[in-house]
């Protein structure tokens, strides 16, 4: 079976964003596989990938770390249910995941930081404070404080996205692909780690997310969140 | 032969940017297309298209309007060399084209805004200003005034772009696409109504400019420009 090495946090949260590109891609092609957790601060269980992030995929012999890579080894194993749909959709959404990684997921970053850290295993609390404290340059009490205004720099960013869904059901068109698991993981990153709800019930970010959390039996709705 | 009606400015300049993406588009697919001059003042030229916005395509007995109509009308009816590569290509491409028109079109058009005036076509000089100062709320020469802010927005913006293009040589892979045609048109509406340089030769940005100017024996980069 395949297994997926991820981080965890208190009461078995799995809340690495990339994770999340990896568990939904391994749903969509539907792969059976199982997850294996690892700590921020003790990364020994994936010292055999060679490097020192998750998610780290391993296919019996075959390693593959970086959720992107995942993606693409997927999609090239498995043909069946296409994640891309060919050269120019994988193009497409490969500039998609890296305009989320760059405007989205720092934007959200600044919103959710401190909640993180609140639920981040015990082990980690002091790591997570020290690293995130230097991406933010700002305490984590600082970050909190700033909250509002961070709040409307996000929304800034998902506007395009709001007005997005109302032409359509999903990114990649009338059913989800891995451009909408790349935009889902960063909303199940804030889903798991705070208790702040971000999207109003009639926006259609928010109604998107609603089918994307039914998708495979209520795969990423139905998980220990904050 | 397909008939393409677009804007018109000062020396026959044609700077619509959604008529760019038609252009791109019918020159991807190989299709021969004659040009037809449009002004914002006067769009009696359009009238049988039931509406009051250019572009319109009319290829025999088929009227198109819109550029994402188009570019789907393209791709239903000439399947060769295609634009989106398939649905999931087409819906995330779709979504690209949302996210350029809510987040950069307005971005660039802070930019160059001004210099767009003092190009159109004489006759469209006052309709321009009046509906333009609207759109900004501000007139012209306080935009002109406000540039520098502009770039600076315009640049953040722009970033993840520019990280995407240190990665991959075209948004759809290795060869271009629809969701290039969506971005270089913004370039284009720059290129040929401003003066202003806006990427630095080493930007990656640039060079994927340079590449998408190449294409087609020089199609876009031989024209009238600023």
């Amino acid at each position: 079976m395949i297994a997926l090495y991820e981080l965890k946090g208190k009461n078995d949260r799995r809340y690495s964003l990339f994770s999340w590109r990896a568990r939904m891609a391994l749903r969509h092609k539907g792969l059976d596989f199982e997850t294996l957790p690892v700590l921020l601060s003790d990364k020994a269980v994936i010292e055999f990938s060679g490097g020192k992030t998750v998610p780290v995929m391993k296919d019996k012999d075959t390693v593959v770390r970086d959720s992107w890579k995942i993606a693409e080894y997927l999609e090239n194993r498995y043909q069946d249910h296409p994640l891309f749909g060919g050269e120019i959709g994988r193009g497409v959404t490969q500039a998609f995941n890296t305009w989320a990684d760059r405007a989205l997921v720092p934007a959200m970053l600044q919103v959710i930081a401190a909640d993180i850290h609140e639920r981040v295993d015990t082990l980690d609390e002091n790591y997570f404070r020290q690293t995130m404290e230097k991406v933010l340059r700002m305490t984590l009490e600082e970050s909190r404080a700033k909250r509002d205004a961070a709040l409307l720099q996000l929304g800034k960013v998902l506007e395009p996205l709001q007005a997005t869904f109302k032409r359509q059901a999903f990114l990649a068109g009338v059913a989800a692909a891995y451009a909408d698991y790349i935009l889902l993981s960063v909303f199940q990153w804030a889903r798991v780690m705070s208790p702040r709800e971000l999207l109003a019930p009639e926006d259609p970010l928010c109604q998107w997310r609603e089918r994307m959390l039914d998708l495979y039996d209520g795969f990423a709705r139905n998980v220990p969140t904050a």
